[in-house]
């Protein structure tokens, strides 16, 4: 992922370790494991009773590219060991695929498949994505540029809108890292309630990036919103990315949404901001806005109809263990982390930030 | 634009010629101009009162690539050239972005902007993205896969939906390129109203692959879903992609939408289809279904306001020339073609089709 | 080719056209075709009685990426058309692969190749490398470097070291391009000598950089001495690459080719320069020195031994045809741009140019 | 490093660890720690009095991409830790560059660099070739292909042919990795001698491909020979590649160099081998020979004029500790790796083995 900032994955959900290797991170910024840290914490499960209560101590080490406290200019490499786990809770589900996730396209691609919480397609392999996130908005802090998220529906719960600075502190002070309190307590409600059914339940996340130059992206193959598509879509249960308006603009007229420029002071600003910040997949200065649906968490512990892949006959699985009800509040550290990659990337590859040093 | 079947674009609206180059062709493919030529002619503005009347009367060159009628396994090469086009009709836009164009991004970044149509920023280079895609679909054919697009939705126009074996055929039949028929005649309808008030309006169009394999795409960073994604909004005045049920995956829960298996005689099957066809971002061998928000067209002949560059002060514009009122019904066919190129490039690197000769 | 200025190249000998896609140049470059016309009179053949009598008429057209005079931003495209060749003459050699050659390669590769002088296996091919290497150049102007290059030896003819101020003015003095003009007169004795004969020679070819900055290249995958290795490498005929002392480093003591540094005012250099200006693969301020050893052209007018393919039996044929005797001076053009297009390459991604506008 | 088979190295000399993560390595395959752990262990000094008596006992570990003994298709990643080192004997070094080591040039490009042995620099970091190369052996195994190289020069002492079947069990036999025993004796007395004097020598190491199929290849950019060059002349100290007869071939005529094809049986082979294997940038099924010019290890307890780059100032330096008095046959498994990855790459990329599971 990337093309000048590149990040490269590893590991699985029964492995021996997940990481990231980050390539292309500019000498002289100062980085240390508790950066990574801090964000992997807001990643971890069992932080409250809507998350699903395993729990992932995990801590991460850097195994190099940090030289007396600053990156230098080296691959960065970071591990999260895996503690031992019991696999044996995922043996009847050995040879069929539970519906929803990637089981069955992995076997048919790989010729077999880690049954043991679906391998490399677990959601645990996020914490690559968050290591190599917490990298690049170490960058993006550079240019004073910051990404924050938060969750603006769950099931048919829609928050209301948040004045853009209060989003952050907002979201922070409720499990469900929704904005709109009113909203939060409406959705965590819901969770429970779908919890207590063994459901699950789908929602929706906005990322947004406030500072960003005027300038980044490239015009037609690596546009900025191509590229936010692109690694937003590859977090698991994404199903629909929407940048500025989305959807909404297929319902407009031009006289209605066209963002309309003016000037502030010297500084030239749109009068809305239905393109999300991003025009001819260029950034024009405006904060970026990325929402992302985000499916129900497909494991529930409700009987689903599958089939055994060894004896090729239709059959029926259930699936133990605690699962998150609502994936949602999760999602939101990790969705920062595919923004921050790929504008640290753009911001390389347009020339704001130097390659090599800072 | 993609890893081993690479697609580079070039030309601009005013220049000398448009084309692409695509790498990575297998030899032994036939392929002749027709072959690039029909899909140009769906692209083609003028067919019909709701496109824009400018006659563009591309004929496609094919410059290299081709030995006796077969792909040879090397670059293909083809061009459009552009008509020597007046521009002093763009005269009065200089200096001054229009809104909702890529005119004031494309300054910043690259220190001045083509005022004449958006240069490169116009929807004209689109023609890059036809030619690749016809390439693509004569890869595709080889696997007898077929992409296949169509309107859904046109301001708040919406389409029932019809038989998949039918969109082809129905969506033909009229200048909306709607499969419903009723609903077409409702979008033409609004567009023509829209258009009279010099107003422009948005739309969703859905493109599906027929016959698709499981097992393609890679499972982290360049999910097919992802790159799906990355193709669809990079296409102009796109801002939102959804694949399967989308944003609807949002509101549901699991119990009502995870796709469950079943056996159709040996093949393994969904009963339903939420997920369009990507699991984990791999091919379930169910249709790929991928729907985007297309904005409405921003050159519209109402007064707007912008900002001078030159000058730095807020001015007017009023953009004369005849204009797309709904840009969707264009737009089918280069979603096709970004569908197609991604489709072909994962089918080449999952090894469906050999790299160097079929 | 390349990473942030990335160049394509298409054509064969005897398809409609050969040419280059330019993706990465950033705008405001001054650029006209004759800049790129002057590299390709360089590399034509037919400028003297050493090289082939073949006219190649070659006209360069700029078919994108220009906008009054300059680069815009966007993939300049440029095409030489090829001249409605008679292949009749290629018509004994089908099916009978020639030695040196490769066009039993290409069979096996791609399950046929193009008989007609070797398609775009051809030396001609390398039209698209100059101009890729012309716009390349500018860049490199842009901070006072200069590419140059001159013919060392020919067969076992070698020729004495020349200040390397004077290189390109004594080689473009004779046919053979080598900056000694006494031995320059012994080459030409034997190309012609061996062209009596129907016979053809190697030689070495040397190609500087003069004002590179220290600091270009990246430490471990893409240093930049192992990039221009694979640019200089993949030039048709080469088959041997070193940089600075090269293999006469493996002869050598560190006491006696360690570059020591010393102060020039208050600028670093070394007392000597065996490593031909790049040090743990990175610049080092000193001229970048390399070295290519190019094979005896193989097309030969003498009987050869070779395999009908189709008949599966030993044949021999006979290469009838004007070829080069030496094609070492044509190379000289070839080498320049290899090497200009990797510089370009890593002067922006080291971050010395800007990538998208100077 | 490569596209399809792609590894990234990380760590350094002094870091906490070094490693590599492969991606694109297929499912299936069974690799241990241990078919790795033999590659370092030939790397590892201190295996004779002719290496540097360092002990690096590494270990290594797979983190990832392994599933039940095999590979499943996702990045594998492997370190190896370095010890605690003390590294105040780098002290008096500090600011100091040594001639012939990147110190500077890493300086010039990161704005600083790790004195201590060279950080990333540092010969250590082959360690992630070696771990890549190991994981390419196992692909290259599928199709009996083998990689086996061997040291043919130390300074002016050059080895005698030797069989090609024979070679790697000559070599083994001997500390100098020469397959040519007397030679080898030589060699060792030679490089003892410069040993004695604190100085060290150069010299040159062949690797061969056996069994590689017809076919391996692109042929514009990604030239068989072009790509092994770049992997080869990727390796510290290399400062030449040659691929068949390399050099020779300047100084020789068509007629006497140009590979002839015969049949042997059904087969297509060549009567000579000048070419290396490889022509028009793809292999024609002849063993692959490509032969790299390692320069004399720049560490020598000799005194040397340097700049100390915080004073401005000349000065001397003297470096202490145990060091190669010649890398050559250290580096021999190292050009294996090399060439190893960069036939992986290719076997896949060509469509010989299947990009997902064997």
């Amino acid at each position: 992922m990337g093309k000048m900032f590149k990040v490269t994955t590893f590991g699985s959900s029964h492995g021996v370790a997940l990481g990231a290797v980050v390539d292309g991170c500019p000498a002289g910024i100062t980085l240390s494991e508790e950066d990574i840290q801090k964000d992997l914490d807001r990643r971890r499960p069992g932080t409250s009773n809507i998350t699903t209560a395993r729990g992932e101590g995990d801590r991460v080490k850097i195994l190099s590219g940090i030289f007396e406290g600053k990156t230098d200019g080296t691959p960065i490499a970071a591990v999260v060991y895996n503690k031992d786990a019991d696999s044996s809770a995922y043996e009847p589900l050995k040879n069929k695929p539970r519906p929803g996730h990637g089981d069955y396209t992995w076997t048919v691609r790989y010729g077999h498949y880690d049954y043991r919480g679906g391998g490399r397609g677990s959601g645990r392999t996020t914490v690559g994505h968050v290591i190599g996130g917490a990298v690049a908005k170490k960058l993006l802090a550079l240019r004073d540029m910051r990404v924050v998220s938060h969750v603006t529906q769950v099931g048919d719960i829609k928050a209301n809108q948040v004045a853009m600075s209060l989003i952050e502190d907002y979201a922070s002070k409720n499990p469900v890292h929704c904005a709109d309190q009113k909203a939060a307590t409406r959705m965590e409600k819901k969770i429970l309630e779908v919890k207590s059914k063994g459901d699950s339940i789908g929602g929706i996340v906005e990322a947004l990036v406030f500072n960003t130059p005027a300038g980044l992206g490239e015009p037609v193959f690596s546009k900025l919103d191509a590229d936010l598509a692109q690694a937003l879509m590859g977090i698991g249960a994404v199903k629909g990315v929407e940048i500025g308006f989305g959807f909404k603009l297929a319902q407009s007229t031009a006289s209605a949404t066209n963002d309309e420029y003016y000037l502030e002071g010297k500084e030239i600003k749109t009068t809305t901001n239905t393109s999300g910040g991003i025009i001819g997949g260029i950034s024009n200065g405006m904060p970026i806005v990325a929402r992302i649906a985000v499916k129900p968490t497909p494991s529930i512990s409700m009987v689903q109809k599958t089939v055994d892949l060894e004896r090729r006959e239709e059959t029926e699985i259930k699936i133990e263990g605690r699962h998150d009800p609502c994936i949602c509040p999760r999602v939101t550290v990790v969705a920062e982390a595919a923004v921050a990659m790929v504008m640290a990337d753009h911001l390389i590859r347009s020339g704001f930030i130097h390659p090599c040093k800072i």
